[in-house]
């Protein structure tokens, strides 16, 4: 019904387009109980026109609401393995920025820690929510923020022996690593190994579980063997690297699927060391990966944080707790040589890894 | 004069120690004004031998601080030469922690918007100060905070044609990188090279100039050549491996220099066509640096983070704020495979790079 004013809108031409002054356009934002109906309305409409964003003190004024959304910072322990986790940091400060908010990081030293965390956030600053990372089996935190109210998203699935992620009382986001190492066994299969070995880390961790899963799926789909092919190790190069020698010698594997882009790199060293050409898939798709032109899966991390933004805005937007949001996002295979290029092609494009 | 009681110290064991009730104590640190100067002498004096560490609501509630602290995150780039400003991050939430502060995260596209979130943090949020990166010329961000009275470090000194950085009326803390390259350069002569490239960035960026300015100066002292030997590109791989190209083609170079690992990596690439070894330096000592094989100059991020945080803190604590500190602290060369080895090695230990 009004036309947008041009250039940024401000007070001055709502309160114009409006017929009214500077001051109750003021107070519509600010102190709407000082306004009447009939102008309230009125104003509204206008500042739903002409897409004024009142100021964010005033918003905050308004709502009671910070824009401060809390988050642990993990160790970047060897730049590799955690570098998934400051990729998603990116990707959530962009899309909490985009919705108006910020994060707020903080440290801690196990989970009760990041409890501790949580209470003193919540204590000591006007916070709207958090984001929790890196859920795992017999993980307590998502409860104390429940019996809390506080608002919060798990980027991960709640890990139990008894609750389906599904039927979880919270929202969490997650990426589907099931389908992410069955797309990289299938894009194996598609040329022509047969024997496809699989590192991964320790069972009991649902994270690594479902990795091991999809590559075992897979290849039980397609009517190959899984018996023998599959190490457990700790997350690192040098265990990638011993995991590997040990497949190449006793299991004559042609290609590798790897739970992580710090074991791929391993593997891909030990890979050097082969008479034959060996391929070899990582995990996180790593900038390490994209130099050395290792193939590795990708997780979608703008995607994961848009929705673990949303789903926390969709929380503090409604007084009463909407119900809870459970996304599972797909991963993407980014192909490269050392998966798709023939053994001891142009130095320049073949992969390799190199020792500290 | 008092014995610190066993376990953690509580309002309980502080009131005890000093002979007054608990409600006593909890003026002490909430509502000082309510409690008699002999009073308050008299558990302050308890609460420091016990050393009781208030919580931070109360000291919140006492100091006027929030214990947070603005950052501007910048985009990771291609996750190489933007890893050393997350590296500095996950540094800056330690040291920040370490002191009961917390990190507040918020993007920017420019400069200008980069002042825009200050101030809307300043509006909205009780925010205690800010640390800046990426100083440059020109760079107008420091003049608007100090106009504003609000404490900042910056991790960078402020490049100017006018003032030199140890003027700065404001504080900073940075790497010496006239020092890291001049460390590189030395290690690359001491290994037998006397034909020395330099990969940086166009002339005119302060930290770059520092970086070319130490490969020359030591080339100089060593009575060598440096003509012909400097070229200037945009950071990134396939810039770094064009540029490595052209030397190795039109200058018979057997080593090079090279201003951060993006570049390096490019060159190591270029260089392994090369019919006689070339070594390789990069700056900044990326993961990807160390699974590649490749020196590189690290800088002291834990140490700058420290020393941002302290300076940060120094600014809070003096109501009179107290003289700029300005603190350069010196890199380290960390040497591997692309500078020691020789060519043609157990490729295991073969420094390489391919494409994505």
């Amino acid at each position: 019904m009004t036309q947008p004013a041009p250039g940024r809108p401000t007070l001055v031409t709502v309160a114009r387009a409006a017929g009214v002054s500077r001051q109750t356009v003021s107070n519509v934002i600010n102190s709407p109980h000082l306004v009447s109906p009939e102008t309230l309305e009125l104003v509204r409409s206008v500042l739903d026109s002409v897409g004024y964003r009142p100021n964010l003190a005033a918003r905050q004024l308004r709502t009671g609401r910070s824009g401060n959304i809390g988050l642990r910072m993990r160790p970047s322990n060897d730049g590799i393995n955690g570098a998934v986790l400051d990729g998603f940091l990116h990707a959530l400060t962009e899309a909490a920025q985009a919705a108006g908010h910020r994060i707020v990081l903080f440290t801690a030293t196990d989970d009760a820690d990041e409890v501790r965390g949580y209470r003193e956030l919540v204590d000591t600053t006007n916070i709207d929510g958090f984001v929790l990372t890196d859920t795992h089996h017999g993980d307590d935190r998502a409860r104390w923020l429940e019996e809390q109210g506080t608002a919060f998203v798990t980027f991960g699935r709640p890990w139990s022996d008894t609750v389906a992620p599904e039927t979880s009382s919270h929202s969490w986001v997650d990426v589907d690593g099931a389908a992410g190492t069955a797309a990289a066994t299938a894009h194996l299969l598609g040329r022509g190994h047969t024997r496809i070995g699989f590192i991964g880390w320790p069972a009991g961790s649902g994270t690594g579980d479902e990795r091991r899963t999809g590559w075992r799926r897979t290849l039980l789909d397609a009517g190959l063997p899984i018996d023998g092919l599959d190490v457990a190790c700790a997350d690192g190069i040098p265990d990638g690297a011993s995991a590997a020698d040990s497949l190449l010698r006793s299991a004559s594997v042609t290609a590798l699927v790897c739970a992580s882009d710090s074991l791929a790199l391993g593997a891909l060293g030990a890979a050097r060391t082969s008479a034959q050409p060996i391929a070899v898939v990582g995990y996180d798709n790593t900038a390490v990966a994209a130099a050395v032109g290792m193939s590795s899966v990708a997780q979608p991390l703008e995607q994961v944080a848009r929705s673990v933004i949303d789903s926390l805005l969709a929380q503090l937007a409604d007084p009463v707790p909407p119900d809870a949001m459970h996304r599972l996002v797909a991963p993407s295979l980014v192909a490269r040589a050392s998966s798709t290029a023939p053994a001891h092609v142009d130095p320049r494009h073949a992969p390799f890894v190199g020792t500290t």
